[in-house]
């Protein structure tokens, strides 16, 4: 399906959201910032930007639908996960600008390029940086207690849950994506979402995990701008469903496998965005729940957008895209 | 000059550079890490990627030069800098893209998506949080003393030098650009460029600031790399010229208002950088510096990539590469 080239009319990152205000508790320190300079004492204290975050805009010359895409990253990781996978293959920026969208990717609140806070003097806390050990097991690649450390070599794949679809031999290259997040800043990070929702107007997202919990947030708080969420995994749902049925939306839910009977966690975050799904539905949303497995896909783990079938997972939201929402091609 | 479409074979995201190796010393802490999951003991330590630098590659369907643009970012921002001005005009990237090259943009060790390290435990300092008074001064907005503050209306004309070519009334947009930055880890950053550099072949750095001084370091360490350096304001040149004559490159050193007379640290770099390019020169490498003064060109900050007369600046850049470095044009 992707076509040869990639023809735009833009390419454009942009900061958005956040404003500026005055940071203090900075002790004042002494360095030499060019080399061969001599040390000097820099006051760090004054004005900051904070709660901005960031985001590069794909605009085709030709589009062929008429509602941008736009690709939220999950916990701990940053839009770099929609442009590479950990063994090198095109991410699912490339396959979706071939196939004829415009397309956002963004870095939330506190992640890469959106900016990396100063604590405690920004935000309180300590963020949070995850582990390969932890890393491997939370996103399903092999079972407890199986984390074959680094520089593991070829017998990493042992390791790993039979038929296991992530490209387990470049978990060394995967690890490289990985920033620190804060895990108390849902609130900043969806406000941040919220004016970039309000630069793009009505839209598709893509979320996956942490980014299709945002995708839910915000599709109840800005119905009119969130047309379609296709749901990867969302690890929570919002508590509550409160959205008119005169604003009917689509949802899509999509899960991978090692999860019924096999890690319990995960099984209940499924259930949860299970139940939601069907609340959705009942409410005249358009709401489909699938879990890969059950169409014959097996071996996905949390990283489906990367793992060695991300093409064919891509294409199965393509064409449910196609079918499912209404007025997604370009009549022009 | 730049055309109406950019038509790429490939734009691709990746890391590069860097490694994994175990980190400790993080405390074990208690967070909840899901929306209304309860709270549970997170164990940082153990094996992190670290030293890997970001880079987007984009790739023309039809090339019109025959070596890639590397454009490197100057200390405390990232790649965004060459994709974005302060007041939403399109970055450089957009300029060199409509006219024909390949570009690579890049978030170096420690910036943006390279990820921000843990300290103490994966870099031993804090970094520095540049504050937008050190921005207005050390970037060359305004005399001193002259930083109106935040929310400062469109009175802050008045404050800047006068025909400040920077997009002042835009401050707090370019305040939304920076990242923490260390201020001792240039051989870290330097190592991640050259696996940049082998990894794309002979090539033309267009490097500002602090990217500048890498490209100048990078060009003596890898003189078949590093073709071409276009080196906007350097703060620092390396210690020696030890390139033999026989691996002959070319530079072009640009510096803009405000230096003279005004900003003696600057006056300094500058004058460290016009000794540097004679240096150069005298070793029978094509090197020319220019003060944009000089050439009637007035008013340009430090941030010359993104003042009002960005693309101005750009043309001259590529105009000097057309007439100066002779195998750039494309044979195809």
């Amino acid at each position: 399906m992707p076509g040869a080239d990639i023809q735009l009319r833009s390419i454009k990152g942009f900061h958005i959201g956040g404003t500026v205000r005055e940071v203090s508790g900075f002790e004042p320190k002494s360095r030499s910032i060019v080399p061969g300079e001599p040390p000097e004492v820099v006051d760090m204290n004054g004005d900051h930007a904070l709660g901005q975050m960031y985001a590069s805009y794909y605009q085709q010359t030709n589009p062929q639908f008429s509602l941008p895409l736009l690709l939220w990253h999950g916990g701990g990781l940053t839009g770099v996960c929609w442009e590479d996978t950990p063994d090198g293959r095109p991410g699912w920026l490339d396959h979706f600008l071939r196939a004829g969208f415009d397309i956002v990717v963004s870095d939330a609140f506190e992640r890469g390029r959106a900016s990396c806070p100063a604590y405690p003097q920004m935000l309180p806390e300590a963020p949070e940086y995850r582990s390969l050990n932890a890393i491997w097991h939370h996103f399903r690649l092999g079972p407890k207690g199986s984390y074959p450390g680094a520089h593991h070599g070829a017998a990493i794949r042992e390791k790993a849950y039979p038929n296991q679809q992530f490209p387990v031999e470049s978990l060394e290259q995967f690890a490289k994506q990985f920033v620190p997040r804060w895990t108390d800043t849902d609130q900043q990070a969806i406000q941040a979402y919220g004016r970039l929702l309000e630069k793009m107007g009505p839209s598709v997202i893509v979320g996956h995990s942490q980014g299709a919990y945002y995708a839910l947030v915000c599709a109840q708080k800005y119905p009119e701008l969130v047309r379609t969420v296709i749901a990867i995994e969302p690890p929570a749902v919002p508590s509550k469903i409160k959205i008119s049925p005169d604003t009917s939306q689509n949802y899509l839910f999509l899960w991978g496998d090692y999860i019924h009977g096999v890690t319990n966690h995960w099984e209940r975050y499924l259930l949860a965005s299970k139940k939601y799904s069907e609340a959705l539905q009942s409410m005249g949303h358009g709401a489909e729940f699938i879990e890969l497995p059950d169409r014959g896909i097996l071996g996905n783990s949390h990283m489906s957008i990367m793992d060695k079938n991300s093409d064919q997972i891509a294409e199965l939201i393509r064409s449910w895209l196609m079918k499912r929402v209404h007025d997604i091609r370009c009549s022009r």
